[in-house]
């Protein structure tokens, strides 16, 4: 990559040309070629295939004219690598027929050998970046994100059986966070040793927790991920919603650049996180308004970006599926043509 | 109610003999009698039934010695009553066949006359107050999380398709809240008159947005509610859940009481609802745990309420059904006996 990349120079409080600008699950349902190309193959079954799930990864570079690719990838790929016994089902998301509950599921968690037990991932990674004029990003989920499936056995609004077993068992839950995050950071590495610019990791519901309880239970396995990866130079992008209460906590759990939702404007997240880089943050729902709504909703999150010493401009959160991609292109043409702050 | 009742007093500022304590949801399947009494019975069939609902409304006042009881209700309960076509699906929630999408089903939402169209709410009010010797506290949805059902059909993780159709059409989004204002207010002045002691609107999913939206979409119709109990001279609360960003707004609304999840500590909202007593604000997942966790919980919870100018003890969002109830009479016993901050 160039030194004046703008995703680059973004993430590192540098400055860049003009705000860079992807989108949280532009490769997805939204896009016409998407659905076509991936058909009903399940995301598990389409990460195998190197050649398929490179092509997901493309398009949207490809048709938005966005700053950064992200690898397609799911956060719970390492534990069914390693055969932990994780679905993702269509509509619904990441089950667990058999969930984590006791001590005795703890060794279910092995180790993960990234070369051998998904070389499929380096693999399309290495494709990639051989077609890739822009960065691409790493992908993974954070250790209490990961662990609430594995524990909850799907999805779940508040993650209540999650934080039980944390606050009942914290020996327990220590050991198992403990275990996700050398996951987390073994497909990491092994992302960006295949050619990965930048990584982010997934802590997409984090904000369930109260902020005493992110850094007593949470904290130190995340950090472990972040530290784990310092030594090879590439930004570290945190996120997750609904994390108002422990921005500031985000930030020093090692991350060098912070996702922050759209509840949270984003000079008063700069305030939280000092001396961040922020990534975000416009609202998913308002892609369907009318382009004037749309245009000035961009045009503010880009203001208000201008207090962090860098802004990756996101949505703040995923791309709904239902999305027109022709919005998506025209706030990638906005923010490129609106003038830095 | 005698002048010194001590839930009243501490939603007045007052200085109740004790700190007192309900939780959300109390009648509910965490008691086995609400199981066995219940039994198949839907909730809406329910409350028709002012026997049945009145039974269920005084079962964990019976076993848990709490200083409030609520009335056993649903959110939707006034749209059900008006016929829009709102059902509820056991362990779903409200379900809605024909959602609210266009200016068309405007006039689905008629205006309520809750002596004609609920007249077995009046009723059940009336048998409990003869029973109860602690305050009933009224019950409504409040109309964002309510319109948030009807739009998007049932429980929906992010109210995504509610937010678009607020920030892409706000005149028919105003009509919307504003009629369900009006709802809300009818029902709740109607439970007033028939003997409750105050009351509490519910905006369970307000915390989906963000400051700037909550202020422009949604804190009108709020707050017209609350202006239009004003001469009933009834402590009004105030409830969501992950409302850190807007807790002041829920304040300015009108409330005279704002209810706290447990990602706040108490201390801190007092600083961002200053002036307000404060509900609140144990996490419901902390009940599992062995009792000395939840013991130090519930102690710290009673401590930082004491920077509020009034403190009533709750949950942080309601009973999770596998609670054991034991483990709540011990939180009211405890709450009780420790003394006030």
């Amino acid at each position: 990559m160039p030194a004046d990349d703008p995703f680059l120079a973004a993430c590192h409080s540098g400055s860049p040309s003009r705000t860079p600008v992807w989108f949280m699950r532009q490769a997805g349902r939204a896009l016409p070629e998407y659905r076509q190309r991936k058909g009903s193959v399940n995301i598990l079954d389409a990460l195998r295939d190197p050649a398929l799930a490179c092509e997901l990864t493309l398009q949207p570079v490809r048709r938005l004219g966005v700053d950064a690719a992200i690898l397609y990838s799911d956060i719970v790929a390492p534990v069914e690598a390693i055969g932990f016994g994780v679905e993702i089902a269509t509509g619904v998301g990441p089950v667990v027929a058999d969930p984590l509950r006791s001590a005795a599921d703890l060794d279910r968690i092995r180790a993960l050998d990234a070369e051998t037990d998904m070389p499929w991932q380096a693999e399309t990674i290495r494709l990639l970046v051989s077609e890739l004029d822009v960065p691409l990003i790493g992908f993974a989920g954070a250790p209490f994100t990961v662990a609430s499936y594995l524990i909850e056995g799907g999805p779940s609004r508040e993650q209540a059986r999650t934080r039980s077993l944390m606050l009942s068992d914290p020996e327990l839950w220590a050991q198992i966070v403990d275990r996700l995050a050398a996951l987390a950071l073994a497909s990491l590495r092994s992302q960006v040793a295949a050619g990965a610019s930048a990584v982010q990791l997934f802590d997409s519901w984090a904000g369930s927790l109260s902020p005493e309880t992110y850094r007593r239970h949470v904290m130190p396995a995340t950090t472990k991920v972040f530290d784990g990866l310092a030594d090879l130079g590439v930004p570290r992008i945190h996120f997750g919603v609904g994390t108002g209460e422990i921005l500031s906590l985000l930030a020093e759990s090692g991350a060098d650049v912070v996702g922050v939702d759209w509840r949270v404007p984003l000079d008063e997240a700069a305030r939280r996180a000092p001396g961040r880089p922020l990534q975000g943050n416009l609202d998913p729902a308002i892609l369907k308004a009318p382009w004037p709504v749309v245009e000035q909703a961009v045009i503010d999150v880009v203001h208000r970006g201008g207090a962090a010493p860098g802004h990756v401009f996101n949505l703040g959160h995923g791309v709904p599926p239902d999305t027109d991609p022709e919005v998506l292109a025209r706030v990638v043409e906005l923010v490129h043509e609106h003038p830095r702050p």
